[in-house]
């Protein structure tokens, strides 16, 4: 196959677009695709500051770079979980990247702030992937919040969108289902959210970050079991490989029917939120979750300690 | 496995529902499913008349079957499609099906009808399998009228459910989604809609049919390609076997949560419906569907006898 730019021969073929591109003009593809995602959702704008969750992964590392490139006033987030033989080559990435290309970074440690990863899944009775993605986007508002960005953007690519998606449908949950999107607009307490990677999938951004020569952290987080996403996105996939942009198609169907039909029974039924009693952080709840999860691996742990010694 | 009712050995197993049956206690099982269906569905009741579709397949037997052996007053309406090599012997089976139970049976031939499938595959540039459900649907629902019924009964299982939703679901087309269910009542030209084996899965009906030795037109349609609705029916046998009980969640689920809100929303923006200027079905074309594929394959077939001859 030829590049559908330049005519050369094209190193990635990309059947949902109908095109191939060579290694050069691959990235201005990737470009194209992240500004209309900003353009159309009405992301932000160059005169707004962004803050860049950042996990090391080719995700949040080729969003980082593209929104730099493109002129956005970009700041990353990295969140340092605390789990042995994982988080410290994480954060290392991160910081390599961030001082290579010159870009501002917070880092935020969760051994600091009471929550280390390991602590959770010693001193706390549920799932660890959903109690940590919890904490995570909780202290990525709080900081975003606290730090009067006007936007906090994240990688989440086309197949995360669409397994967290199907995962909602399947389950109908209306309350998610009405809050899934790529532009989340602020609201009391809670600051604007976007997602400008949600038109490429998981493959085309993995090319980007090779093309461009980031060095990423790989490895799986030694927690995550895997489960259901994994096997919605390999569904996902055999769904794509019969019928190419399918994902993209049900993603924006979505989007344009699904999503306002959610949105305004959810309208109807949803609870309201005020500050968490501890952090100020909103909930439904008097004390925000994650405030409760802290006083669990508190008290958990002093228990453990004192049994033990 | 023992029998979850008799404790001899069971000769299927149900991982969806906990459980395994014999032979004798399998009907029971099923029998159950139908009568909550029918009750919590509020489909019809034993004071009623309904018309019961019958292709000869092991669905549309097996829910006639079922439905004379709970005492209901029910007519079968068998449709001639005028295949050649199919429906000669869909037509024999449910005529020695209905003969051998004694049931009151209608047969209304497509050929008599203008309206032969042969001629839809020669003269009607559309997929045919498309235009021959929109055919039968359109004779089902008019045959319902003229006769008085109260319901029109129809085999579909839960797979044919699950299949259809979630195509449906891909491409969020929400007229569809607010349309789809157990029971759609009755309105202006509209007869009541009801599918009593909803909460079965093909595998279930198919032991149903097979245990009461029911003899059943089992191949497939020659002009039927497969494709899409086959390919769901395979992904969902996969999810299933995953996860037992998903695809019965799945549907449920869509009728508590989703449903209401595809409901409310095709509320403001569906289209009203007249009568059509031929047959009086209604439409919200002027002539319907049916008329416009009828006059369609008339004027087609007269040109092609023209040109030959």
């Amino acid at each position: 196959m030829k590049c559908s730019r330049c005519k050369k021969l094209a190193c990635v073929t990309l059947p949902s677009h109908h095109s191939g591109f060579c290694a050069e003009c691959y990235p201005l593809f990737f470009t194209r695709q992240v500004e209309t995602a900003i353009r159309r959702e009405k992301m932000f704008t160059h005169e707004e500051r962004i803050l860049v969750a950042l996990s090391g992964g080719k995700d949040s590392l080729s969003l980082m770079l593209e929104l730099a490139a493109q002129g956005y006033d970009v700041t990353g987030l990295h969140i340092d979980l605390g789990i042995p033989g994982s988080s410290p080559s994480a954060r290392v990435k991160v910081e390599a990247f961030c001082s290579s290309h010159g870009l501002k970074l917070e880092v935020l440690e969760m051994e600091k702030e009471g929550l280390p990863i390991p602590d959770i899944k010693a001193y706390v009775n549920r799932p660890v992937c959903s109690v940590c993605g919890r904490i995570k986007r909780h202290h990525f508002n709080r900081i975003a919040m606290e730090g009067g960005y006007d936007a906090l953007a994240t990688g989440h690519n086309l197949d995360d969108e669409v397994a967290r998606l199907f995962a909602n449908t399947l389950r109908w949950d209306t309350a998610y289902l009405s809050d899934q999107g790529p532009t989340l607009p602020a609201r009391e307490g809670f600051v604007r959210k976007v997602k400008p990677l949600f038109r490429l999938s998981e493959f085309e951004t993995a090319n980007y970050a090779f093309l461009k020569g980031i060095e990423i952290h790989s490895a799986a987080c030694p927690y995550a079991s895997g489960a259901s996403f994994t096997s919605h996105k390999e569904l996902w996939g055999e769904l794509e490989h019969r019928s190419p942009g399918q994902k993209f198609q049900f993603y924006q169907g979505f989007l344009k029917k699904g999503k306002p039909a959610f949105a305004a029974r959810e309208a109807e039924v949803g609870e309201p939120l005020a500050p968490c009693v501890e952090c100020a952080s909103p909930t439904s709840a008097g004390t925000c979750s994650v405030c409760r999860i802290k006083e669990t691996v508190r008290a958990n742990k002093a228990a453990a300690l004192a049994a033990e010694g």
